[in-house]
């Protein structure tokens, strides 16, 4: 059947917030409880905290009618290798995005073809998720009719749990991860510019502690697990609690076998 | 009755979203129905669209139960002058402050002590609102228990309906107010600080007509209403479209009176 004649496929990406089922918007119910089928990326890290997510929150949401199937695409290896020349990772990030696409198409080519799809989104699909790129990269392979519902993202919840405003009055807010940290910090204080509170996203290594030099006097406001049953919060000036949040998240990583932190420097 | 004897009086601060009955968490639903008291500041500007999605909100919610009862309280006239020297204005600012604190306690003091007292905030309350400075105001005066809900803030319902991912892969998301757009900007580009895709609230000007000159390939994804059922959206290359979007604008404004809009520049 050529393009031309083949129906759309109905595609829905739903934020389902941070961690709390609480989290979930009456727009995002809605949009659930009409997929058909989810596909879920069979792969890595706290698959199971967004397993135990997801269905605590398909049963709610469908409490009253049929549960969609889920569906476990498999993820391509993550192929390629930071240590290759740069020509070649790049090649490598290609190859292996277009294997993931294709595994997705195989996987929808086979639904009927008014089956709506869903991908429900951990946070907001808009923040550090690559599930629209995805989605985008299947449209340009089959016709496609994509919803995109907004959700709550990590840094709110954290704002919301310490009972905070983010910018402070007519400044930005700088939401970044902390992989680059360090390094904007510096460029933006040396050149005078102002980044406003920043919110500080999949940093593994609590990277603000290259921080407590020069900056002691910063607040941090930081959360593990916020919105889950286990959620920790801590907050005061950098010099005085880092110490004890690098010793907590070690000890939280520890016992729960994973940790999902998230902070704020102002 | 001395204030160790008070009982602490609840506040729910609570988001309601940008705009759409279906941004509302279930988080927030569940708070909405514990008030017993809406708190309304009784105010200039979009008063009347705050009020229309504030009353589907609290019919949707209280369905089937008794409505809170919903109390202006009157705001002190914004008092102070811009034109004064900075130290009369700071303290003009800090006595208007003083005031809406006091119009506040009063209100609540009326009130019986245990009922549930809640503040509707537009969008998120983390983000360019001042519920949660008002309520801390109010916390140095009575004893309070409080709680923050978050909400879907007018970026993310953006994000959503133009089915961006905010981020550029690796890259920060940077929110700032149409008054301080043009100058950071022109700081961080001097100083090759790279600020990410820029989200701009608060801009009366669509200050981004500035960055033609020096930037006119920026992608710019705008929204006006965005999730109401006026809802306009534009994007494309902001040299080709902000004449369209600067005569969109002033074209809503003048029809419905009034206009509430958000772009992204990446
Ligand atoms: C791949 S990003 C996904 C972000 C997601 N789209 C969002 O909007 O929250 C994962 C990062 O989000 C943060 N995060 C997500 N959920 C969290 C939670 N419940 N508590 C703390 N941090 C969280 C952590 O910084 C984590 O490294
Ligand atoms: C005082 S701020 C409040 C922001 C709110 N707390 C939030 O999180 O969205 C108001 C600004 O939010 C933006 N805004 C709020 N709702 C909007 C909507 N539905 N469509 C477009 N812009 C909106 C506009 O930039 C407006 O100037």
């Amino acid at each position: 059947m050529s393009a031309a004649q083949e129906q759309s496929r109905r595609i829905h990406v739903v934020g389902i917030g941070a961690g709390s089922p609480g989290h979930l918007t009456a727009q995002a119910a809605a949009a659930i409880r009409e997929v058909d089928v989810v596909l879920v990326a069979d792969k890595g890290e706290r698959v199971d905290e967004l397993r135990a997510l997801r269905e605590a929150i398909l049963r709610e949401v469908c409490a009253d009618g049929r549960l969609p199937e889920v569906v476990a695409v498999p993820d391509p290896r993550r192929g390629p290798d930071a240590e290759r020349d740069a020509t070649g990772y790049a090649q490598a990030v290609r190859d292996w995005h277009a294997a993931r696409t294709d595994a997705y198409v195989r996987v929808i080519e086979e639904l009927p073809e008014d089956a709506v799809v869903g991908f429900l989104v951990w946070g907001d699909p808009a923040f550090y998720d690559s599930t629209i790129r995805v989605v985008d990269a299947i449209g340009e392979r089959l016709p496609t009719e994509v919803t995109v519902v907004p959700g709550i993202s990590a840094f709110q919840a954290l704002a919301a749990e310490h009972q905070v405003v983010l910018h402070r009055v007519g400044e930005p807010v700088h939401v970044t991860t902390g992989r680059r940290l360090v390094e904007q910090w510096r460029a933006a204080r040396a050149a005078g510019v102002a980044l406003g509170t920043v919110v500080v996203m999949l940093d593994g290594h609590l990277a603000c502690q290259d921080l407590v030099g020069s900056d002691p006097d910063l607040t941090i406001r930081w959360g593990a697990y916020v919105g889950m049953p286990q959620q920790e919060l801590r907050a005061g000036r950098l010099a005085d609690v880092i110490d004890e949040i690098v010793a907590l998240r070690a000890e939280l990583r520890a016992q729960h076998g994973w940790v999902m932190d998230v902070y704020t420097l102002s």
